[in-house]
């Protein structure tokens, strides 16, 4: 089998985003044992950094030892028991997951729905919330990555912060690249992945579980119907007390996550947010000057995901095949209902930096 | 936060290994797109390296993105659905495991069990087996990480061969370091994990259904309860044709599997099975001059893996951690009923030196 050397390429698509050079060399450290003295206080250290960056003081806080989807269905089977109700929002491709993911485990659904491209109405969500008082959790997706939605989410948490719902939050493509707030806001469970704004490789989902969460858990009537996922197990592991032996945790992941945590410290989370927007703006109005249109409601648009419609309708597939095989950029294709009809473009993390915005302009300048 | 510096040791526990360069510096790769062309090409390269590794023709065979005990959990999960009958051997902490994990997804489990630190009666089993004619699989592991038992499997798989009853192997800590034959044994689904005897870090699972597997998993009656895992979907990702996207496939670890299996290629399985026989003989000889005993029944230890009781019997635990302070040397603490009563010396891949062997064994010299 040949030697290993993929292209070099400029990650503008949905994730993953590209890497910085620290988190690459972090992630070459030859590895130590998982129940090592010293591999505890770097998972220490990945804790107390992921509460920093969810703005929380919740004391589960960690890394699932899985891609973002494997923290969605984490959130959904250690809140979830067959038969409780939940109100999970679709507005695009996650909503529906969740909901998928949620009757798998036996839940009883209710679904509400925003058409693709737009927030889900805050109002209509909650007379759904106060018709189903005994839901037992309210999920939604805060950075919808299949439509570049970016949905508003503090009215929603002061209704149920006295309310017995807990609250589930889709931050997948938010952290680290716009505000999540998880104890301001009332947050019960929130998960994230590590390949978009963060800026780590795909393989690790970070996830928080407030107290009250954690109390719904522990009054469960039956087993967590998913072991590797199961908190009440993998809390011995990463909790601050017991370190018992719950699977092998991907050492490698936790060396990138180290690194890249600290490379969103060292920047500060305000100043990463700010330069999310200050460079969406820059590509946001390139690509209107070069005739591309928004797909997401305005108003409700990610910086780190920008939904477009590009100028010639015809062309949408070759011109995005193009950008990767003549350029070496990757951009997304769309999804469900506008697959073939909008490009989803990435200015995440390490890959959010003007010279991006340069190079994508100026391959599109060329091409078009 | 301050920079990621652990120590630099010698790995000879129950896993992780130690990692080559060469799959360290393929994990410094900047990364591609999970569904990028050249991705695309690299995963089928994994997939038939794995497939090559496994002794398979098996279609499906793919690394699981999780460390083995979700290998484990896939396994369970895509083969058993609510009410089925499972024959699942138990000579250790991991035959637990599958059990534990089989009962929540609802299967009815019959155990038959040997003393730790003994293999599986396998005339015991095959009668079980000839009492439970429906059973839908029959779980074993092959090389058990708590015991240091290797499990022979030939006479098991010929007797399963022409039985609806799917043969279904833990092979973790066997794959890369003693012989796994999945086709010629007749085994219906094999996992693995990548920090043994692949020398790769933790945090993908190697996995192979045989069609027979297959075609049960196409015949279930529910969905499969866990959907990051569920195979039916997995497969379009991973299979020859569809290439849909399911969840992101961690790109890193897939680099650092091709780089490992591309080792073990040029190696040539054979040599590595004679290599950890070779190896392991010489430290077991040094082991007893010094007067250590072996834990595991003679005639089923595994090379790769060497369960001892130390001779110093009041200081198993505290020599241990001497061992990795003063020495940077790791060894393996003992489960369960032998918590505190043994060592478990790992020789895997990477760690299968001669060159291991010499510097534990003046360690020890020094210490005892």
């Amino acid at each position: 089998m040949k030697e290993l050397t993929p292209p070099v390429r400029l990650l503008m698509g949905p994730g993953p985003s590209n890497v910085s050079y620290r988190v690459l060399r972090a992630m070459s450290t030859p590895i130590i044992g998982h129940l090592d003295p010293e591999f505890i206080r770097i998972m220490d250290d990945v804790c107390q950094m992921l509460r920093d960056t969810f703005l929380t003081k919740n004391l589960l806080t960690f890394p699932v030892s899985g891609t973002g989807s494997a923290g969605l269905e984490a959130a959904m089977v250690n809140l979830l028991e067959p038969g409780d109700k939940a109100v999970i929002c679709v507005h695009g491709v996650f909503g529906q997951r969740l909901t998928e993911v949620a009757r798998r485990y036996g839940a009883q659904v209710i679904n509400v729905e925003a058409t693709w491209g737009q927030p889900i109405d805050i109002n209509q969500l909650i007379d759904t919330l106060k018709a189903n008082p005994d839901a037992k959790l309210c999920a939604i997706v805060h950075a919808e990555t299949s439509t570049g939605v970016r949905q508003p989410l503090e009215e929603l948490g002061a209704y149920l912060r006295d309310k017995s719902t807990l609250f589930v939050v889709d931050a997948v493509t938010s952290l680290g690249g716009i505000p999540v707030k998880v104890d301001e806001w009332g947050i019960d469970c929130c998960y994230s992945g590590t390949q978009k704004c963060l800026s780590v490789p795909p393989g690790l989902s970070p996830i928080t579980f407030s107290d009250k969460a954690m109390a719904v858990i522990a009054a469960r009537k039956t087993k967590v119907q998913n072991w590797y996922l199961d908190v009440t197990l993998l809390q011995k592991y990463w909790g601050n007390s017991e370190r018992v032996y719950h699977h092998t945790a991907p050492i490698t992941m936790i060396f990138g996550i180290y690194e890249g945590l600290r490379i969103i410290a060292q920047e500060g989370l305000e100043n990463r947010w700010a330069r999310h927007q200050r460079v969406s703006d820059i590509l946001c109005q390139g690509l209107t000057e070069l005739g591309f249109t928004f797909f997401a409601q305005e108003g409700y648009r990610l910086p780190e995901l920008i939904a477009v419609f590009p100028p010639v309708a015809d062309q949408v597939e070759p011109l995005r095949k193009r950008l990767l095989n003549e350029y070496n950029i990757e951009v997304g294709a769309g999804l469900g209902p506008v697959a073939g009809k909008i490009w989803r473009i990435g200015l995440m993390g390490e890959t959010c930096e003007p010279r991006s915005v340069s190079r994508l302009l100026d391959a599109l300048r060329r091409l078009l």
